[in-house]
């Protein structure tokens, strides 16, 4: 077996239960990868006596400046400047290829904004840092979903749907797999439509759809793309036997199906950049830090997914 | 135990898979209920030589006049307008309470379109002969989703979230299960857009069905609905312990979750008509005709699910 990959940790708003699941996941993370948390002694000596939570012996420390008191559920600008800092050393600590992946714990947007962090978020920042679009997928290593449109109202994702830009994504999508061991066999492109349009009398936009997989198929040179599926029976078992990766025009087209069969074991991934970076299907959950155990199903899913990612994908950068 | 209800089953397009089903399912559906088939002995003969299949002893027929060659497959004129007749007598019986449910076996709609028969399908001929709108339902016992809008284009779908005839759909909605054994409990009603509109910034519709929920529930007295959801989790597991019945906006925001979970156990529900009707969840399947051994899985639930929603109904027309 080949030694266990070292991630990159980003140690999340401090604030929420980041520090918590880091703990209670980490026996069982350290037998399939060595995760490196970037923050500092302090900070974690102060969520581990909030938490009263020992800190486990072997948790590997990159250190990240800065100290502040932690404020269980609290949006904070020192937190998120905090957080931020953690993130931005782990993404060039990856990139550089020390780390071999990147694993995100959730921040909060909106302590970003109140540290004047300039970005909405990891992704965000993600494309500024690499001038690439990236695409965003969720899931599982059985069932992952590519948004094609994410965060816009559903009255304007009709008219989103073109050939070119559709087919442009496809490409993408394309081009980020490769050399990754994910959706080797055809990729499942979804329908907009009822019964995928029913020949045109429920929407035509499937006709667009269609030509954009046609072209798409043709210049990668095989069949890389099914589609457009009728997306209610997209999902059904049978389905899902032949497609690890769908295309889902819209999100919750694709994120409703999802969390139906994996709420808990969810995690996001980016592909399309110089790097792996896998994170939590999850937010601060401010509600529950430092009072309720929070589950590790979902970081522990990352950490997996970005490990097994990393013993395959050379970064380039 | 009451005595096994009696349930008027329309034979479907007997070019189809129906009579098959049929067949198969007999053993274990009379030992919940007394189907009865509304065709003849002579195409039920028919159907069983070409099936090789023995008619089951206590297979019990209500006679429907006509005769003709079944042609496994084939879209033809007088299949459609024989299970036009078929499922009308059978709608009669169960309105008279002679029958006490409604199941129907696929029928072809193309099939009844050659016949000449004026209606698009089974609900549209229920709307017409019982004057009234009648709502949707697909699912399990587990899951139930009613449809606020159907066969509709997705692009369409944002302009029909207005307070009013939402409002209309659930209080019609709560009038349809009086006294039906289903959804107890609070009925949940989703979201239009990503995480609920996210506070206006991803779609302002939530705003318009919040409206539609309190005044419903205002009108029927206590908290009968709740909603909006946030779509991408709502079908959840922790979600779906809490409700029986979801509200979907439009088709694939239900019919998707409900597919990828239940894809096939799933059987219709028609809501608000006189008479309590179920049927499978499927079509007509001429590609396996008379071929293979279809599913029974859903016909068995819609007797099911039909028997048990008789024992608490009193038909009221």
């Amino acid at each position: 077996m080949d030694e266990a990959p070292l991630l990159a940790v980003s140690i999340g708003d401090l604030n929420g239960i980041a520090p918590h699941i880091a703990f209670l996941a980490h026996e069982e993370a350290t037998t399939f990868c060595r995760p490196l948390y970037f923050t500092n002694a302090a900070m974690i000596e102060k969520a581990a006596k909030l938490l009263n939570h020992p800190i486990p012996d072997d948790f590997e420390i990159e250190h990240v400046s800065g100290e502040f008191t932690i404020k269980p559920g609290h949006i904070s600008k020192k937190s998120g400047r905090y957080s931020f800092a953690s993130f931005a050393k782990a993404v060039e600590f990856t990139t550089a290829g020390i780390t071999q992946a990147l694993v995100t714990l959730p921040i909060h947007k909106e302590a970003w904004h109140r540290a004047k962090i300039p970005y909405t978020g990891h992704t965000d920042y993600l494309r500024h840092r690499f001038k690439r679009q990236g695409i965003m997928a969720l899931g599982t290593k059985e069932l992952l979903v590519a948004l094609y449109t994410d965060h816009i109202p559903l009255k304007e994702v009709a008219s989103k749907i073109r050939k070119k830009p559709l087919k442009a994504f496809l490409l993408r999508l394309h081009r980020a797999l490769t050399d990754l061991p994910l959706a080797q066999g055809p990729i499942a492109v979804l329908g907009l439509n009822p019964h995928g349009g029913d020949g045109g009398v429920l929407g035509k936009e499937e006709k667009k759809i269609a030509k954009a997989i046609a072209e798409a198929n043709e210049e990668i040179g095989f069949q890389r793309f099914v589609g457009p599926l009728v997306p209610d029976s997209a999902f059904a078992p049978h389905m899902r036997s032949r497609y690890q990766l769908y295309v889902a025009l819209y999100h919750d087209q694709g994120l409703a199906p999802l969390k139906a069969l994996y709420f808990d074991e969810s995690i996001n991934l980016s592909l399309g950049f110089p790097i792996i970076r896998t994170s939590v299907d999850h937010g601060t959950a401010f509600d529950i830090a430092y009072k309720e155990k929070p589950k590790v199903t979902s970081y522990l899913n990352a950490l997996r997914f970005a490990a097994e990612l990393a013993r395959r994908f050379e970064p380039s950068a």
